[in-house]
């Protein structure tokens, strides 16, 4: 047994997992590009507009599909931070550690940019919401975020190793305590503290 | 003049804000199929690999890019909220209103899912963080954020018309202080206040 399990799904080189990498470079392709030219853009969009149509015809319907999505008892595959099948996730893996905390390491480029060559404040908030739910799962108690408080200490770096790590306080009744942070060069840039609530929405079926 | 200004830039149907929305069309699609057949998503992982290199051999370097990209005072067009050049943005689009607060209306799916059937409540935080940054905007003085506590009143549903507001609350030196919610049928779903502190980065050059 590992010492450190991966607590969120690990991405597939193959199947949706290698069409989602691929949608990811696309993401990011387009705002490296910029505005190019109209009729090479145009190019694309068809191209683009085509790959859907495509996917589309062949999907199943929306309520088929959230019943399968939430099938099983696994690591969720959607989800926008970790999600190996969800475009918009960067995607960001957690560990559990030895001492019941979790963490994860991600480097993020254009698409998550907030100021300057920095990462939006909103996406810190929105990786560091997930880690802390995960930390819960890690940790045996979880639930859903009833007050999520976050801190930004300094700016955090676009492409740039960033670490983050999130951690169970305490469990009181249905009252779940937990905190985590962002971390880059040795520093912590965010932080954030969550008080859970032990409840689940029900699965569709 | 209007009376309720768009602050966010409106995407164009062509251009690069139309191979965006392609892109967004193809992220949501990937998650409505699902894994499918491995040779059909082997074929969209190669169409879309294709269209990521053709944009990488034509981009400037990241350097340029981001110059190009903080040029002019106008709004951004890049950012992961209301980007139209961000495939991971909704997009929303934010008014402000006669009574100097902000609002805007978009509906989620699937690429924006926590618990099941729901948005996920860091969606949510990114979306209210960047919303209290434009109200900051419109009501003229503005900065980066300094903390953000988020209160998860109800599920917020996806696939359901979410109408994003914000206000600027007060201005004490560099302290200001910005509120906002998102609100479906009629009731609030999460609320958030931010600190702002009056300073911006430098913008690249």
């Amino acid at each position: 047994m590992t010492e450190r399990p991966t607590l969120t799904a690990t991405p597939n080189n193959v199947g949706v997992d290698a069409a989602v990498a691929a949608a990811r470079r696309v993401i990011a392709a387009l705002l490296h590009a910029g505005d190019g030219s109209t009729a090479e853009m145009t190019d694309v969009a068809a191209r683009l507009t085509e790959v859907a149509e495509h996917l589309e015809e062949h999907a199943p319907t929306c309520d088929e599909r959230l019943v399968d999505m939430w099938a099983g008892e696994g690591v969720t595959r959607h989800d926008p931070v970790t999600g190996p099948e969800n475009a918009v996730a960067p995607p960001l893996p957690l560990r559990g550690l030895p001492d019941g905390s979790i963490e994860g390491t991600v480097t993020l480029g254009l698409p998550y940019q907030g100021p300057p060559g920095c990462v939006h404040g909103g996406i810190s908030a929105l990786l560091l919401d997930h880690t802390l739910g995960v930390a819960n799962h890690w940790a045996g108690d979880s639930g859903m975020t009833g007050t999520l408080a976050v801190r930004y200490h300094r700016p955090t770096p676009l492409f740039a190793e960033l670490t983050v790590r999130g951690r169970q306080v305490s469990v009181d009744g249905r009252k779940i305590r937990t905190t985590g942070e962002i971390v880059a060069n040795g520093e912590v840039c965010v932080s954030a503290d969550g008080l859970f609530v032990n409840k689940h929405l029900p699965r569709p079926r």
